[in-house]
């Protein structure tokens, strides 16, 4: 996927990669791809070793491993200068995500988490339209997310995603960091709002599985807005349901990333305006996301393509980094490394609050040196 | 709305009435409807004691007053004997509830409670597929009723029925009586599942307002399936859109109030099934069903068929008891005195909860004589 | 349906009737619907004969037999100055239907056509906003009505609806009459444009039926308009699929039977606003509409309100016709005997412009006197 | 687009070009895309006669001129041996249409041409289920197209895409062979079925547009199936809402573009079986269809990954032919250039039938050496 996303622009190009914790398997992938086998290598060490040494090294690392791994992976290539491209939730700790925020300020490198879903144009219409104050004063959000596909133990099946998901030591939490943290993000990036209390109920619903398929969460944002949370990997029938919608004084909206080219605008029923929808690839899309939409109206845009808007708006930056000036609006518009660390706070705090059954503080400023 | 659905069927003549606590307005009211001015009255103390009189008197009382009314006009017809369908929430106290509960035992009359969204043919056949073990276990419930109609202080510009809805006096509770209790008598009804322990979240998003208008609940079912239940009357631009989705082991449903005519069944995404959709009329509905469509395939019913259907199993529930016969099941399926009582004790238990900020117990056995 | 739809409102009783071609099942359903058994008759022609001479007697009748049979009833009463309301096809000749028009003109009796369709408040939203110029100058009109219930011999299996519908001797047409016409009525009402061309293609499909079951036709309305009717009773799996589309110079609508309470408004791609859903109940709808909507925003009215909005509207024009006044403009919006003669023209038309495999004239005015 | 869809899957490089008509305008536009300079040409005559001299020359060419030089570029291209992927209508003329088949047999060299919505994975389910039989003996097909962006007259504002779109020296037919042919196409797709009659009304709706912008046509397939095909580009609001219905003697099915990721079966209604809704990435799809499919299920691919599905199938054809071996069958799955000179014969057949305003035979056998 993150490969596909990269290459739909032609911006980036995949000429170095350690493929596998196998170097046999590495060297088959890099084969595969007509990789020049010298840059193919045995460990995300040497990889970062050698490029860095080499005079046309790399520009950027994509890091998709396995959650636990996150960390040690982009401290290697932050350390030695590598902008980062890092896969969501960013580490299994709160402790490793906050060095990472240190680092990337320290060495001044490009950081872009793939939340994906803030890629879509009709996601970034809400944004533009809550901007614009549409909604007028903001006062509630749901956000929710049941997926369906861990409803059985597929894990014991075989199933490799499923494996590594549900594995505590690769995965760190469950349904809260796989699907959790993008909810939690998607809301943040529209409405602009933190999390300031929630009371969770996270918990495992199918037997025998060491980490949460299920949570859902009462929540207050900044200014007392009030929110609602609620993931889920064992919705029988789901396939990958996100949706957001939020309520203001004026106006509601509401997302789903089933039919992501469309946006509901939920005009006020007293009022004299029906309901809008917007829809992706028309004039009436906000300046702001034109940028992000590459096909005519009626034409749909899907998953790639959000993952390709974070690719591109990050291969924009990091070139204007190189040159140094300052990139576009539309080239600073992708999750950074202190979204990361929120993510990673929210996943530790819903634990917490659901563990002793309470409301707790949610509150997080993540660290900028 | 309740002479509509009374009228549909044919079933029920409206043929005495006291229609407003002002007797020149009942009487005027009594006019338009054709009455015979002797039995339209000043006050239902001196119906009930009239039409107790005649020979030819009322069968059954519908009661559409103000909640806090509920209490007293159910017990004077109760208590001469009348069969008595009535207006939800049922009471402003449990107290009242479980006083008209013990007398509607004692009277041997038939109550009907009108949670009219349990009259949806579609509804009845989301519960018909629970029943039949469609779904497997069941695992997780999530009912929701998002409205936008008092998103602003529509009782201080003069509108009725927002007026005596947000009187704490006339209502008791705001949105937890109005629309919590169908959202919580459509998951109980659907599921065959009540209660167990609950974490509430009530509050009033317009200032002003001395009635609770936005609550998020997060429950634990019997079985310790676990729920979600969040209503609001804030969320602009919603209209009334309650919305059931159920869980199980095999598959999931999803039911919306906006669309009743169609019920998706979300079956397994690791399996062959494609989703399937229900609709109204088709020979696909179980046979439990069939007695509530009145028009063929693709001739969409809607809310006052739904409500209408309660009134049609009443009057032949009530034919039933007259003529000291058993019902046929379809004329059994209404909500009951003790829906009621239940629906009263989650009203009470929810605004608990919240002002607690805790998990509370949220069992409950309504009484019987 | 006739009757739900004339009891829903309360503003006609049924206190007479003859209910079958056999005196006895006549009596036997009399008996069912609790009325006097003197007025319960064997024959339409005794019925009117005795409800003209009874102080008492009925106003309007509604005939609801198969089709061959509407213009001897429709006659018998007209002629005794009943008031009627008549389902469609009017007739199944153009000269039975034309001798009604002049015989209502004659009489000077109210006659109310059953295209039920244009009661929806959605419909009559689409002709307000085509009134408003929302569209700017008409270009388009598709107008689709798939079924899929005549999809193989029902009526040789015993199905009493297909044996009539399907019997030239009965229905005449078949799709043609039975859906044809409420499809070319729902067209004209909403754009107020008629035919003036057609070339039809109508056909048998399911082997041995005397009728037809599928016609498709390319049209032109007045002023040049381009059309474009298909119905079709043997599409496997559509239910009752009524659709209408109209585009002018400066936006679109869709609406959908089956979804009856949206409108969708297409606004221009070219231009700023995004696409606009009208809903039922909602203060967005045009002050026309407002009298045809019952229920509050979100809960939705159906097939048997719609049907009633005919009803109700018929039943205040006769009361003003009785009473010497002008009915108000929403008592006056049903369809008449001229649009019934229209029906029948159109079903001849295209079936003369199938056989010769031509463009026709398909222009008509409906005689007045 | 071509780009994207090209690039996507990583199985074809862009190493050459001739970018335009311009030759200054080429060279920097293969500057943008980073080119050796010496691969990209003035001429496309010149690139042909250079890159048949290389060693390392180009394997395939992708024409995307407007219309009327798709014959002259792929002739060009075709007998030096290079392989073709084109854009439709395939070209302007039947006899050139004829010209490329006879070419490519001779030269037996590999063309792809792009109706890129039968790349589709849930297209390709749709011809599945026929395939398997689930819609029984097929009886109807009806195919519409509408578009609203030519509403008006873009070409006189202007708009490059509209002005060449509209001038029939540079695209032949109008909305007939712009988005006629795809519809034309994919009907044939999907059924397995060519046209064997048809009467066409075909016209321009937009004064002083030199080229159809609106086409409605009755039809009849192979074996006596009754179809219609519906086209425009004067349907206000619509945005490319080309649809495809097919209905047989057992059930139908019905699939949109604009939600291209479902596809819908209608089963029979008299039937116990509710209606499916396949979607895309889940297990019912049909094995067929698998290879077709990036993204797990629920997240939505889109039009540019139909288009890649062509690229991708073109690419392994290719490679399978340059090897000497069979492809496999998915790679096969791609338009060919008998379907070009079907499409450019339906347009003309179209024009043709309209100017008679009668009914013509359409049938159809592209010459094969």
């Amino acid at each position: 996927m993150h490969r596909s996303a990269a290459a739909l622009d032609g911006e980036m190009n995949l000429v170095a990669g350690a493929f596998s914790s196998s170097p046999e398997k590495s060297r088959e992938q890099g084969d595969n791809l007509h990789l020049d086998p010298d840059r193919v290598y045995d460990t995300y060490e040497e990889m970062a070793d050698a490029e860095a040494e080499r005079p046309d090294g790399i520009d950027v690392v994509s890091i998709v491993t396995p959650n636990f791994l996150h960390h040690d992976v982009a401290r290697t290539f932050i350390d030695r200068g590598f902008h980062v491209i890092c896969d969501k939730p960013m580490t299994t700790t709160l402790e490793d995500a906050e060095d990472l925020c240190r680092r990337v300020d320290e060495q001044d490198v490009v950081f872009c988490l793939t939340h994906n879903y803030a890629g879509y144009p009709l996601v970034k219409q809400a944004r533009a339209l809550v901007e614009q104050g549409r909604l007028g004063a903001l006062r509630k959000i749901v956000v929710e997310y049941p997926q369906g596909w861990l409803n059985r133990r597929l894990e014991a099946e075989g199933n490799k995603q499923a494996s590594w998901r549900t594995d505590p030591d690769k995965a760190g939490a469950g349904a809260l960091g796989d699907i959790g943290t993008h909810a939690e993000h998607l809301a943040r990036y529209v409405t602009g709002l933190s999390l300031e209390r929630m009371c969770a109920d996270v918990g495992t619903v199918v037997e025998g599985r060491p980490v949460d398929d299920d949570a859902s969460i009462l929540a207050r944002y900044e200014g007392g807005v009030r929110g609602l949370i609620h993931v889920s990997q064992i919705s029988a029938g789901e396939e990958n349901n996100l949706r957001l919608r939020v309520y203001g004084t004026e106006a509601g909206l509401d997302w789903r990333q089933e039919d992501p080219h469309r946006l509901t605008l939920l005009t006020d029923i007293n009022g004299e305006a029906p309901q809008q929808i917007y829809s992706h690839g028309r004039a009436s899309l906000a300046d702001s996301v034109q940028p992000f939409v590459r096909t005519p109206q009626g034409h749909p845009e899907g998953f790639i393509e959000a993952f390709a808007n974070l690719y591109r708006s990050a291969a924009h930056a990091i070139a204007a980094h190189e040159a140094g000036v300052e990139p576009e609006p539309w080239a600073r518009d992708f999750p950074t490394v202190q979204d990361g660390a929120a993510g990673v706070h929210f996943i530790e705090t819903a634990l917490e609050s659901s563990e002793q059954e309470a409301w707790v503080d949610a509150s997080y400023t993540p660290p900028r040196t």
